[in-house]
């Protein structure tokens, strides 16, 4: 249990310089409760933070060391650790950091499949360690808020099934669509294709132009099937196994995720009944905001901040339910949720440090 | 007929100062057979064109002046006019033009639509001039190219429905794809919103965010319908009017449109027979350009040209096909194909003027 | 005096649909002494705040009546207002609410220029409150905090004009510089060409372009004059009036202000001396950051906060001191300065509610 | 001499993968009288022209091989070859490709300044070929076209030193500016970065962001001091070398550069008798345009041509005469220019090829 009366929470975070850890040095030095203690770059180990990332300086955390990735190092001075690594790389860290008793928040894809032969198709890897996987939470404290607040290892979900899985928790619990056929036609801000020099991500590459990217393949997917059968079995047990469609894309701009979900109804449903589903199960959320009938989100209304923002429309003369779900693809869709975990698993508001207002415009 | 040792084409233009009277002055400029006789415009009637559009100045065109919108004046000055002009404004113009014995390109919607009360449905107005339908052709060269040599008047396609319609031809044309449960999911350049200044359409309500809208009411829909539906009946009479779900969305990009469009296979097929299928359909094609299996269009490689550059995905794993299709929106979309149903209108080769080099970046 | 202790101070804003609005609206949001007790507009009377600015929902003040700009009301609600009104309407809200014996914080340049002649040479309309000018003080915390903190009524600084004092304060007190022959080139996002609806405004007239304007002639250079010639004369009192060239420019991107400022070196001065006198001079301050010799400011690293950071460079080989100042021109430029200011008419520290991270990126 | 009638003149491009290889690749696709024949890439060789860059397949040139720089081959294959290489590397390539009787027209810094040893202070490297300086024409054809037309080394301008020199020409040649005490202010698309794999160069490190670099000490200060010394001497032969103060920016978009350049007037100048110098001076100009008085250039309005637009202001007031001067920093500030003096050592007319009309939006 941790709160305002205590010393500050010790954080340390595995990786600053890919646009996670950017945007956790960010968060973090807004949070009343937690401090920055340790941080790791094998390129930048030996500088300051703040020389680094200069928007930093003058702010807190700006003063923080960085050093190189040693699970000892990182054990000794923090109680809780972010890893903002690749994949595999991730495994590793958070299993030496477990040992050394601290709890971990794994922004990688690690440990969000529960079925380690899942991980293996998609990730095309061995996983290393399928012993974690049974105790690692999917962290999303909107539907594991409990588990999260229990565990030692969180998953924290992809950018992408964050907005998707919110998106269709409201109509999958209420089992107004069918469970098959599902489209997800899903755009993203460039952050999300990391911050790694490399050609196609230089400005002139992406400035003006549209595209889509891994169409059928994208490794997001199998997380988004295994989220929304576990909805759709609230609502139906016997449901099978389902799959979905996803496509992502890559937007010139730097934040937000756009997600816009094509389901087809059980049965004919009117638009102020599909609103009142949507309002009545998030009504008492302090993030997801759902718009009133007949407006649409936009991705600036949540940048830099928590909020997912979705409209739900019923088109009759289809015979489709479509819901347009956005949120902060580093925020809400990473840094921000990683957080969100470790405020729950250390004892605090889910809320603490996170009560943000979009930057607009 | 007319060709290269004939006296130039004389061509107007009936409403200059949107996007796509702004790129017909650009086209119109590198033409070698036509020359801008007459532009309109209520608001710079007086100015040169080189006034209104610095960029034109000693470039072809730049000393056209500009008159009122009156349907003698145009008449007088030119063989053949095009209008970009707002939907019913084109109805009177286009009637008042070809009983003045003018050939007409209509950009807006007025006689896209074959059954007027879809228009009217559609358009929440009434159409003025539906007996002038029937001999209205679809101006999609690659489809009506013969029907277009004939006209006197051309219903210019929409920019969303060129980019689906070309995207879904050979599949169509082939029989591999379920006609119903079509959904497609475009990504439009914000000169698609227009040029008319509005708060929505600033920069600063468009940089850096996204965002969908008219989510199951666009006015393209059922231009879409009619054109899929011709095309499904060319594989099977029988096959009944098709219904899509068609989203678009707002891309913080000046031109461009990108189409994910998914369809359902009729039976299992493999990525190798699709590609076979969409390559022997557009080899011969001067701008469609099928993209090799693993590679995806990008909107910035047909920048300013009439390409529509496409790829074929089978998903196998969840039976699906789907197509990437992009066009330039200004160029392939609106004022590039009126010009090359001007082209084949007045007896020249559709790619008159319009040979040209995608500008990357 | 206000402190933590007593009930939020209620504050009122006059005029809440341009950016600079919306961006109080924003830091109000966030502000733990502050609340917005009263908004208004003219077009949008009778809306709640989060009808019109979707992002504020579930945030603070979201649930702001709007109404219209009537001064008794206005008044009665609040005990201090900032006036986001364009110039001369600023005038007499600024006169009526002092009259009702309100604090106010005046974001036009109504009472920026201690000269009513001045005024009226560059703005070409007659000062209707001359009488006014006398009390009101120049809204620059760094330069004037103790007479803010006594002052009614504050007339919060132009965008560029904070860019180039704040840039130039240490040279010119240094007395290092040449106070003929300055040229200040500045470049803007565009949220500071407003939020009116207009095509030059419009995403594709912005987007992939540059220009500048004004040139010679814009608003704001009789403001830089009159400050930088009393931080002249701080150094020497004899020096004459000085004049500027300054160009103004406007970019393709949101926030922000960078000022590449070129000044004549009196003597030889090296690179580490003038490090040395601009460290010297900020080095207590909060939020201008002077970088290290060899590095450049961006605007993104101070975005949405009320940082000015700085660089010095000498030019040996020509002679000259070249500064580059970059703050966020929405922030620091114009709705947290006003915020500053109000903290300080307040009794409140100048950094309440204003101890922001930028958002990177 | 070659003209219409001949078989197209055999051109090769000893680097194709950067920005100006790449803009090069797409104005030869439109040139008449052109053809590439050979193109090298070290990472690249082997392929098909359009495998990499798909923009310009089923555009002339797309079935070009790459093949490795090989001096031999590529003087085999063309009778003219253009260097889209870094300074040093071109150097090389330039005396073998001359050894082997092929014409040169090199885009790199290698032969842009007379005087080896300036060349060795900015660029910080010895000059290999010094005995080729005398002979290299410094490739811009608005001042010095016959000389071109007889060379068979072509030193292509620099991007920024073009946009300065077109916009001081007037001015100096008519004597009526100091030519101490320079200032330009230049700024650019991000283009000019280059197309090199880097971290600053990403879309997310660029976009809604503004930054000077290289204050002081940019490469082209002693290219634009060089070219505006020798237009003062021809009003003044006795005029000292003139220094300038010059600040690059990089801008968040693809193309253009605007350049704004601060003169002291020698003596009283209206703003009519600037207009007529200026407009004199360029009225047979098939590509400089002087804008009316009161208009202002923007980098749009010359997207992907040869123009250089220009507006000259008088302030009176501060004794200044003011010249904004854009280009496209890719086309007139690089590849265009390079295939102007192409047609030039070709004889063929300068325009050949590059008749283009801006792409606006």
């Amino acid at each position: 249990m941790h709160g305002n009366t205590d010393a500050p929470l010790r954080v340390g975070l595995v990786g600053v310089t890919g646009y996670t850890g950017m945007e956790l040095t960010r968060l973090l030095a807004g949070h009343p409760d937690m401090r920055l203690t340790v941080a790791t770059s094998r390129g930048e180990a030996g500088k300051r933070l703040g020389d680094i990332y200069p928007f930093l300086n003058k702010v807190q955390g700006a003063e923080a060391r960085l050093i190189e990735p040693d699970p000892d190092a990182v054990a000794d001075a923090c109680d809780l650790a972010f890893l903002a690594v690749p994949h595999t790389a991730a495994t590793e860290m958070a299993a030496a950091l477990l040992e050394r008793g601290r709890k971990v928040v794994d922004l990688s894809a690690d440990f969000r499949l529960k079925d380690a032969a899942t991980y293996e198709r998609w990730y095309k890897t061995e996983h290393k360690r399928p012993d974690l996987l049974p105790e690692a939470v999917y962290g999303l404290p909107e539907l594991y808020g409990p588990a999260i607040a229990e565990a030692r290892l969180t998953a924290n979900p992809g950018c992408y099934p964050t907005s998707v899985i919110l998106g269709l928790t409201a109509a999958l619990r209420a089992g107004v669509i069918e469970t098959d056929g599902l489209v997800i036609d899903s755009k993203s801000g460039t952050t999300g294709a990391g911050r790694s020099a490399s050609v196609p991500s230089l400005f002139c590459e992406v400035q003006d132009t549209f595209r889509a990217y891994g169409v059928g393949s994208h490794r997001h997917t199998p997380e988004i099937e295994q989220e929304l059968t576990s909805l759709a079995r609230e609502h139906d047990p016997a449901v099978p196994a389902l799959t979905v469609s996803f496509t992502p894309h890559l937007t010139p701009m730097n934040r937000g995720i756009l997600s816009t979900i094509y389901a087809k109804l059980r049965a004919p449903l009117t638009q102020a009944k599909a609103q009142e589903i949507y309002e009545d199960a998030w009504k008492e959320s302090r993030w997801v905001r759902v718009l009133p009938a007949g407006r649409l989100p936009e991705t600036r209304f949540v940048r830099g901040t928590m909020f997912c923002d979705m409209a739900v429309i019923v088109d009759e003369r289809v015979g489709r339910l479509i819901v347009v779900s956005v949120i902060d693809n580093l925020c809400r869709g990473a840094s921000g949720q990683a957080l969100a975990n470790a405020n729950l698993m250390s004892g605090l508001p889910v809320t603490r440090g996170l009560e943000l207002c979009p930057l607009v415009p």
